[in-house]
């Protein structure tokens, strides 16, 4: 990153009709110190209209600027997906993908959107991941961040019965690549050590219960160590988290989405906060969705958006001072 | 249980090349105060051998009487599966298992095996439970129970590609009532509140990652429900282990190994009790094996034994006393 120039985080505040904005407005008035800009891409008018219904301070500020995107407050129909909520949500990542390209904002935190609305403004299968990742022409790996743990994900959104057939030593090799790279460039650790859950009971007690470990993992770890990174495993995936919490890994690598998620929902609860790997640039959100059920009360609580609006800070002025 | 008798745990020492002997000498040189009576089957010279060789305390009291199961110290191969030591096993466990059902021990606690040296005496895929399970012909359900929480398992030592085609709904159904019973029987929880896991990530979310919880285990839970069980689910795992850290839920069913037992040892290390559940009598034994790699040293730490003691006299001595 560039310390002479100065360094911006972007945020978009996801659906409309969820509780997107209104945990931007509460993580924006609550956020830590910093030396760096902010970049809301939000519905200012629609944005100070609810900051009055919900009785919340407008959040003030020199390193603040907005990016307005227009939107009807008096349209809000909150907790339903629509179609102009979708769209909404398409000029938001438009306008926050291109001040990516141009080197504007350097990092970008995003708020929860509905697949539905996405779907209804003709967005098929759209996320904010397949979004940044189609636009920036890169592989991605979901990852979770915690104040006790980094956990990445080989699969994560698909049936339980299909994650050993998805499963391939290709695809953990690509994986830990990725994650590896970003430990370096976005945490600073020189030299990650990573370890690898096994797929079965016991990470398969030595082919008794499962061949994955033997069959695809261990290749894939024998590949990586090869290449000089500091890759274990596979190992039964509850010691593995154990020993990440006593501080022998740097990075735990779970092969399917409840194998990770289960320690970090456990022992960081509002705390855990998405890190998407891969991208050019640092992209946050936090570990939750749009809550419709809530959308519009002003009760929503703001925790997660404000751990990935603090990640994303705390990476960005970490690259800007020396290590 | 009859209170008027003298209530027995027995204890068996496992694998004699393995850690059992030593955790058993340990566990009970340190056993918590209590009003039962223990009777060990070990192999009595060795044991003093040993612990003289150890430099531990030798287990006294009133409460503690030996079967002695003969065994020579002199043969012992540290950490090596051995036909003799099966044979030694077997014979320690017919030992417990004709006072069990003649009545003279009302709870077993058992030290870890090698299922090698069971296989070499001829006992083909016999552990504990299989053993136990036949010998009083029940169906059992595994659980683990730690301070904090209570997990019962619907699969376990099956290779995680196998569990979505064993899962059924029988199968849920089956395991939720076997639980639930144990849960009234020994932890004396009048209407014990069980949450059932889903199998997908986010459960599923309504069958966009995977339909076996609409398809198998909702149906169970209806079944358990319309019996009058206090059962809920299927709910993403994450979710329910962190509800259940806040005593929403007396027991979580997790449909396979790795889900369950992350929780177990990410928040109880060392402290987990492996609990079978179905069997007319109490069985609980370390979450730990026959450690190998240390057997005979004097290193091993015995505080899965303990606990595996505690829970059993606990729940005895409940038993014993008006709830």
């Amino acid at each position: 990153m560039n310390s002479g120039s100065v360094l911006r985080v972007g945020v978009t505040c996801g659906d409309p009709h969820g509780i997107g904005p209104e945990v931007v407005l509460k993580a924006l008035a609550t956020r830590p110190a910093h030396r760096l800009s902010l970049r809301v891409y939000g519905p200012v008018e629609a944005l100070r209209l609810w900051a009055r219904q919900w009785g919340l301070p407008w959040p003030e500020g020199t390193d603040l600027e907005w990016v307005d995107i227009p939107w009807d407050a008096g349209h809000t129909q909150w907790g339903r997906p629509s179609a102009a909520a979708g769209r909404w949500v398409a000029q938001s990542w438009e306008a926050a993908a291109r001040d990516l390209a141009a080197g504007e904002i350097h990092a970008l935190v995003t708020a929860p959107i509905m697949k539905k609305s996405l779907e209804w403004a003709g967005h098929f299968l759209w996320d904010h991941t397949q979004f940044l990742a189609a636009r920036f022409q890169t592989r991605t790996v979901m990852s979770m961040i915690t104040p006790r743990l980094r956990v990445a994900f080989v699969t994560a959104h698909i049936p339980l019965r299909r994650v050993a057939e998805v499963l391939s030593s290709a695809l953990v090799v690509e994986t830990v690549r990725i994650a590896y790279r970003d430990l370096i460039r976005w945490f600073r650790i020189a030299e990650p050590r990573v370890a690898v859950c096994g797929l079965n009971p016991h990470a398969g007690e030595g082919g008794l219960m499962g061949d994955e470990e033997e069959r695809v993992v261990r290749p894939a770890v024998r590949m990586l160590q090869s290449e000089g990174l500091a890759v274990e495993g596979p190992a039964p995936a509850e010691t593995l988290f154990r020993q990440a919490l006593e501080d022998r890994w740097d990075l735990v690598v779970a092969l399917y989405h409840d194998q990770g998620m289960i320690p970090v929902k456990l022992l960081d609860f509002g705390q855990g906060v998405n890190l998407t790997m891969g991208l050019p640039f640092v992209r946050t959100s936090p570990d939750h969705g749009a809550a419709p059920d809530i959308a519009g009360q002003g009760v929503a609580r703001p925790d997660g958006m404000r751990a990935a609006l603090a990640l994303a800070l705390q990476i960005l002025d970490a690259g800007r001072t020396p290590a």
